[in-house]
């Protein structure tokens, strides 16, 4: 865990967002991001050394469009830059963490993901994530 | 907004979510402190840059204690850090958002902190901190 690679953020209108967000950050998302696995669409923000990703469902049955039928907009997870995501994935199973994905899948901004279940780690939503070398 | 501060993560019980973000982070918190401006017992576990604040109410009517009576645990807001706190709010005002506090408050950590309402801010609770020299 060297750092908070970024933190996502459920948005309905990722266009509306993107102005919002500009006016709270001052200043503009450096890239957009369609996740055809994840089913969103993602724009990107970088504050120091973290990113916010604003993600935006392109399916209602997405992860995304289920949350936001369930909860509305908010911040959605917290992403982990690891080193070694498969050894971090074995040390977080050790310690009792419910690991969704146990295979790591591809994220967005070219990163290899893996997501913890919420109900083990305090209704936080938690990913790992190793940049594609 | 130079960068992300911490991120508040409300929980029930500090003791038992110290030792859950130990084994997650993989390291143990470096502080704890009762903030009685806004009711909270606050853990601080610092990963890269930014801190995760682990915030346990200490009165049922705090807003963290409103919070996990409405939600259940979860992230609760994100604050960033600024140079000049009075003049980011003025910067903010000025772009629609709503402010919560015009005069900023004593935070956690030796700061100053003023927080955004969330309907203005996509369902984020923003909080803008400036340290106090």
């Amino acid at each position: 865990m060297r750092k908070i690679e970024h933190i996502g953020i459920a948005v309905k209108d990722l266009e509306k967002s993107n102005t919002l967000f500009a006016k709270l950050l001052g200043k503009e998302h450096y890239k957009t991001e369609e996740v055809e696995g994840e089913k969103v669409a993602a724009s990107f923000f970088q504050v120091g050394e973290t990113k916010l990703e604003l993600l935006q469902a392109t399916d209602e049955n997405s992860p995304i469009g289920i949350y936001l039928e369930k909860r509305s907009e908010g911040i959605h997870h917290i992403a982990f830059d690891v080193e070694d995501i498969a050894s971090e994935v074995e040390r977080l199973k050790g310690e009792g963490f419910e690991i969704l994905n146990e295979t790591p899948k591809l994220g967005a901004d070219n990163k290899l993901v893996v997501f913890l279940h919420p109900r083990s780690t305090n209704g936080v939503l938690i990913e790992l994530c190793q940049e594609i070398s």
